[in-house]
């Protein structure tokens, strides 16, 4: 069994609890939120216990991996502070926002060869998963494009927007990952940014729309597409082409109903509302692959490494949409 | 070029005589109607001749083919003297209500080796044909399970259903048609009819709506259901099942557009109509085929005995539903 | 929290303990199996104990809800000593293979107005609950057919036919449930069945494919087709026609990853493989039903009179496939 | 009747020639071609003249219509003698491969207020069309997002690649006209070019892949994928996202049939495989759009300008894929 403490207790670092709780191998030994009500309500929920400080949690010897879903702008030091305390890390996404500070805080702990996972949850989606190893496995042949359709349902808070580090840090981000899982890595961005939807966001100086076609190391075209609103749910889908196929990951839903009537016929349900549905499954298997590493020692699939990496490619993006240049990345 | 005389001027001969006009190998030399309007109608449409009867029809040495499409009751005459005037003779489904005077005009015409075909136009819809096809050719292994759904848009006028010899050998006869294309010879019936939609249908005497098993010679199992209405178009499926695989064949939609809203995703247009419009393809490939076998001498693929054999099952069909018992045709 | 017994730890008798074990307001307090050893796995499994016998189970205060997953013949017996121990029964299909017993088992029990709930697990599919849900809601109107497709991957041990009662009571018997939770009462049943597939399976006398066809006491039409094995995976799928639109619940693939490739284009993944994976949400909604009565008092939506109501179904249709003879059930 | 000439009798103009054949309205009086075998093969086929000069065409007063199907080279010559004799245009795209050619045409012909119609075909497919139509009459909001996916079956021969002007010219062109035909006029540019597929093609200069993002006067974004081979066919999808929904037009296929096996189910048939078969009803909608232009005097939705202003999209993806730069278009 390995402990684990949950460091940050809203919504995500809640749900990130309850898998650890329900990890047969896992052993929830504490929670912490600066909030210490937060703590209180989940550590009371998943019979664990609320810890008083994050110095506590690092002196606890149970403790043999902390799962960091607090705010973003702490990562970067928690990570560190774990690592030292010899603690294994698994952080939510991103890393920071600021590349000096990331590369910063890996400099000091390289040395340690930490084991540190970020939590780019969609590498684990089942669908994602098949899809890239169908790929490896030679189904399509080269990959020459990659397509991925990514739009949140609804936008975020005026709140959260500016804390975010906008759009491309916030939410491109993960299908930067993603263009990373499936086409390698990546040396030539375009970026256009819009705003066609949330006047607060505009307001904010940020975008609430965004295309981005890129260029990867093998040659592979890649698109991504984001809004920040979208009327059907949850719009999660990728696309992969190769020289002898092609390979489509399509959203995901509720049930399996097809309404016909005199409107309309092969009716579905809505897409899967957010990530805690959609990716419920993702954040498990996310969960289980840490626990494993942890336990063999092997390196995360999703590494501090691939946190960077995506920084720096919604760093090229922002410059790419301001600038109107191709930005290269090699 | 071969000469054809379309008789009979509705809905559906003026639809063939236009299939005939249009096709490069086909020559529309003539039209007839009882009612002669129709046939004038049609053949200044098409810049074709309205014959004044059926003798000048049979006696133009120009028409080597006759298209029957005029009233059922008037079919096996119209073959019958087509045959004897050496006409080659395509004849609209069923070739009659009564299966005696289907028997005793196949006596009379039988001595001439006539070719007689009969418009089973599913035989020749380009994914019930692939089906087919791919059934033999070994694709699913040893056919087990035939289901085929039939369901009209709109339940016929009163009129039409007095004389239309009731579902089973007006609208099921087509499907039964598809069961032995799909599944070979019946040899047990199993028939359940019911009253679910149309007063006025009730009150003649006849159902509106459907369920029949049947077991072929090989042993497979057939399912047929029957709605004389259907809220999304016309819907025409089968779906056959095989010791290694399965195939279907879906309905038909005038475009591939998929809507997603708020409400429904991937919600697709109505199926397409009916007959006439879902079966275009599968018209002009039935008369693509017939004036195959006129050229080649060739046997049709849906001959006399087709038309026959499919009304030999309506009549088990209905003696089933009234007694409840199965019915053995072997 | 409900203190539970799971009795039975075959396979699906641990798979239930584990749901049990990981219900939020359930207690898995002990594990019972005529095999010891099979007890003490699970339990050691769970983190709970293993009963040495029935007696110990039904005496435990603890011990508020038994859930009987051992072999069909223990059903009645069980039930029986659970109701009358004062516990609430949760008990896998079928009750028994012998109405007579079942009929007797109940009257022994009646006048304690039981909690039995029947493991008709269907009912309690994500997509099977939101078609009746969307039916009774009204959106296609008056049930007029419903269509039942249900084919396992592969046919049972030779040694599981022998004690199984045969296709109708033990595999169709969740599709007679299904015609009942979507058509209502059935009054009119025609069965055919067929061996198509394991010669083991008609030496033993029983049939491995069925069609049925029935009518419900509403006037709707009923459809199962039934083959103890399926290429492609486990079939699971229903149609309901309505007089103003259908509703369909289609299989449940692992992955939304539909392939491209020169052969083919939008193949996905086989239907998932068998109960256990298909049914996995089903199981434990079933399960929370369960505890919303046991908390609440409420009447099962599956209970006693349903699993009856099955096993009837069943005969009727052994009646009918033997004697080709229609069989009502008024 | 429309009198018609059809010039090139190549592969596509002999299929305009049967389209024109085959329309109630129209007449086919004269085929030409440079090479006068082809436009006899054309001519007698079709039952129709030939014609031994481009003079004898336009002195003919029958012909009131000329269908120019002709090499690129000579399109704007013709659109202006055959204007100045007084004829209604209808030319295949492009227009030219020289936007001042382009524009120098016009100026020569604008006076005298011509119908001259641009062979974008894909603006009449009944799906596509059906997409335009339903966003324009709100079914989806203002339009925010348009992808399109447009791909060919296999590359062009080498010799063809040479005149053809590049990929954005010759392919990219009509899915530029898409674009505006769903988004109206674009403002910017950026355009990514690869070489993925075909040694001759990088040979040649000329790129046989790429990416595009636009943004249109509207505020709406827009991608473009290309690619000069296809495993699976033509591929030839458009979405179009907007602020309630989003509508998608997907692939054909020949058949409806969906095959299950042990290794894949869902399959169908290949998209269907290049432009003749993939968009032969576009390309009869087309000609009777254009037929309706001549009888009433119309402007036709693909003029003259949509022809410029594709071809000037085309310009900016080269300069934007060589520069690395955004290009404006206002």
């Amino acid at each position: 069994m390995i402990g684990f403490a949950v460091i940050g207790c809203g919504r995500i670092g809640r749900m990130h609890a309850r898998n650890v709780r329900a990890h047969p191998r896992a052993d929830l030994v504490a929670c912490y939120d600066i909030a210490s009500q937060a703590a209180a309500e989940t550590a009371a929920e998943l019979g664990s216990a609320a810890a008083r400080s994050i110095e506590e949690v690092l002196a606890n010897p149970r403790i043999r991996a902390v799962f960091i879903a607090s705010s973003t702008d702490t990562h970067t030091d928690l990570i560190e502070r774990s690592v030292k305390a010899g603690k294994a890390v698994m952080c939510e996404k991103p890393v920071d926002l600021d590349l000096a500070r990331v590369d910063a805080c890996w400099q000091r702990i390289a040395d340690l060869k930490p084991l540190v996972m970020i939590g780019f949850n969609r590498r684990f989606d089942p669908s994602f998963r098949a899809v890239r190893a169908r790929v490896a496995a030679g189904e399509i042949g080269a990959v020459e494009q990659v397509v991925i359709t990514s739009r949140d349902p609804a936008p975020p808070a005026a709140a959260y927007v500016a804390v975010s580090g906008g759009l491309f840090r916030d939410m491109t981000i993960h299908d930067f990952d993603m263009a990373r899982y499936l086409a390698g890595d990546i040396v030539e961005m375009r970026a256009m940014g819009a705003n066609l939807i949330a006047p607060e966001i505009r307001a904010a100086g940020d975008f609430d729309a965004a295309m981005l076609i890129m260029r990867a190391a093998s040659g592979a075209l890649v698109h991504i597409n984001n809004s920040r609103r979208c009327a059907y749910g949850y719009d999660q889908r990728i696309e992969v082409f190769g020289a002898t196929g092609m390979l489509q990951a399509h959203n995901r839903h509720d049930t399996t109903v097809e309404a016909w009537g005199a409107g309309a016929t092969h009716a579905r349900d809505r897409a899967q509302d957010f990530f805690i549905a959609r990716y419920a499954e993702a954040y498990r298997a996310e969960l289980d692959h840490f626990i494993d590493c942890v336990e063999t020692g092997a390196a995360p699939i999703a590494g501090f490494a691939e946190g960077r990496e995506a920084l720096r490619l919604a760093d090229a993006a922002i410059e790419s949409a301001e600038s109107g240049r191709a930005v290269r990345l090699a």
